[in-house]
């Protein structure tokens, strides 16, 4: 029974190469990564790690390191999914979703890295191992980008062998969104899938506007056109056009996934495990997912998520995010024949480059 | 146009006299209080805060410091709902309700206090004024006290001029929680106000069994039965059973509120400034509790619960909470004639002893 004796959080604040921009969130000058690195008393460890774009993490951090290692010092590592639930439940009153999903998730893939390394298992196997590999596409962050830069932008997700992209939209004119739109779609041509994103910075009616507008260019999906806690204006825009919805990337909870579930909007759900609470939730809600017909999808990191989505039999499409993850991982995202092929080492297939990642840090003030 | 200069959040850890349980926490030694006074560059300032009980305080300080401060430096104070939901956007991605609400309702509360020094308004006042009193009761944390403690703490309650008093339930053994409520009902005899609460200790078909037992004792609510995510668990107890139902300090959100006042299974709502979002989100969800025929109660922070439930014409019971808060104000609450009066100074009426707190501090590790 290895006992947990070590919890080491750590945050990383790495700058962009350039200012990348979407619809509510403004500018992105720098993505934070924090780590959590847990050592068991027989000398093994695991590192898990979440992401933000930019706030919370000092927060996730002093969670971490003050809720969450006092409880799990002395625990056995074994039993994942209990401790999961445990701490969910410790840290309730002030958690119940939203940051502590974050806090909750950094720890819970370390406890599934030790979980690998200790069977010799891939996280592909451990997730139920369907396949190896899975469908992928390039998500920029790219809303203020003007055309000529949006378009080369894709062709250099082409050249990198992918055969699907996300463009984002939610400029202050929905014509111009709309002839973005079409502009990729003649650009990239009929036979790459092509999907869209407003992060939540549109309200219904315009939604459904722009949900009639881009039909034209024969979208994959509509991701997240409006705020994810209006329900019922996720359930009008499905009534009032064609294009599949898709959401999840602000689902902090299995409860979270299955109210969005049930209102019958959505076609794609895109749960992530930086943002859900970890490896544990991501597998509960691409069960919910299946039980209600939707195919599973991911937001962010894709060095981690290529091996669940190559997991499940009801999998759609792996992101590949804009901030630069693989400049700082040991095992960069492999691609062959535009599909995305997941790590076999045992653990999550995630090692971090400490150096390069100690290197590129920015502290914030 | 008085602008932000000086965002300073602090932490205290105050031990509790006693070791304080209940069915979901466990067993409470310390609360957690978190302010967050707010400096304009009129040298005028404003006091806000949160508490905890006992987790996550590190993470809220971390978040006000490091998230919250950045985008208020510089902020006119006065548009306080403006900086409510501008604050909620710009951590939305890592909060969405959560830890976030805490953090944000710290700043919130100090925004008010600003404002009503500036306007030379109470809270009562500046939160619509229907009377400067309301109807309290006092709620033990109480459920490892053995019977004679447990009816002598109530006693002391009583003691203090309160009608109204509130015991915790979810002993191991349901028959325990059905005894001890027919003996504190034959106790404080047939014209005190007697609530229990649960803390979601149970689950569905023992707090359908629990709604039974407890009936002879003709209590005013049975509190947080079961997990406050479990709506169907809500509509179900509701349909097979007679006992009011009360909920509301888990939610976190406006979203949070209508979602579970939409169950129609609710007779109380019990919104916490300090757990909500602050006072913006109070009143919003006090909106929501009117519309859907529900009385608004609070939950924890009597000494400024007292000012808003006294300013609503739909307000129920004020929680005068088991936290000794009054220790470390300056006003402590008082009780005439069963009513607790709100205070009538300019601003919240919170004014800390910081002397005290200092010396009641107690660092976790």
């Amino acid at each position: 029974m290895p006992k947990i004796t070590r919890v080491d959080a750590r945050l990383f604040r790495i700058p962009l190469s350039e200012v990348l921009s979407d619809a509510k969130h403004g500018d992105h000058t720098h993505f934070e990564l924090i780590t959590a690195t847990i050592t068991l008393d027989d000398g093994s460890t695991g590192t898990g790690y979440t992401y933000t774009g930019g706030w919370g993490g000092h927060a996730i951090v002093a969670m971490i390191q003050h809720d969450l290692s006092p409880y799990l010092l002395g625990k056995d590592a074994t039993n994942v999914e209990y401790l999961h639930d445990e701490m969910r439940w410790h840290i309730h009153y002030v958690g119940r979703g939203g940051l502590s999903a974050f806090a909750i998730a950094a720890v819970d893939v370390a406890l599934w890295d030790i979980r690998g390394k200790a069977l010799g298992q891939s996280l592909v196997d451990m997730a139920g191992g369907a396949s190896d590999r899975c469908k992928a596409y390039c998500g920029g962050i790219d809303l203020n980008f003007p055309l000529p830069k949006l378009l080369s932008n894709i062709d250099g997700y082409l050249a990198r062998g992918h055969n699907g992209i996300k463009i984002k939209v939610g400029r202050e004119d929905l014509g111009e969104d709309i002839e973005r739109v079409q502009e990729v779609r003649n650009h990239i041509g009929p036979d790459n899938a092509f999907m869209v994103d407003a992060n939540y910075g549109l309200d219904v009616d315009t939604a459904i506007r722009g949900a009639r507008g881009f039909e034209p260019a024969n979208l994959t999906w509509f991701e997240e056109p409006i705020d994810p806690d209006d329900f019922e204006g996720y359930e009008k825009i499905a009534a009032n056009s064609d294009i599949p919805l898709a959401a999840g990337e602000n689902c902090h909870s299995v409860h979270d996934f299955e109210l969005l579930s049930q209102t019958g909007a959505l076609a794609f759900m895109q749960p992530d495990v930086g943002t859900c609470g970890g490896i544990t939730t991501w597998l509960r809600a691409a069960d919910v997912a299946e039980r209600h017909g939707l195919s599973v999808c991911s937001h962010g990191m894709q060095e981690l998520h290529v091996s669940l989505l190559a997991a499940r039999p009801n999998s759609g499409w792996l992101e590949v995010h804009s901030f630069p993850i693989d400049q700082y991982t040991l095992q960069p995202l492999r691609v062959e024949d535009h599909m995305a092929v997941a790590p076999s080492s045992p653990g999550t297939g995630v090692t971090f480059d400490w150096d390069k990642l100690e290197a590129a840090h920015q502290s914030s003030s």
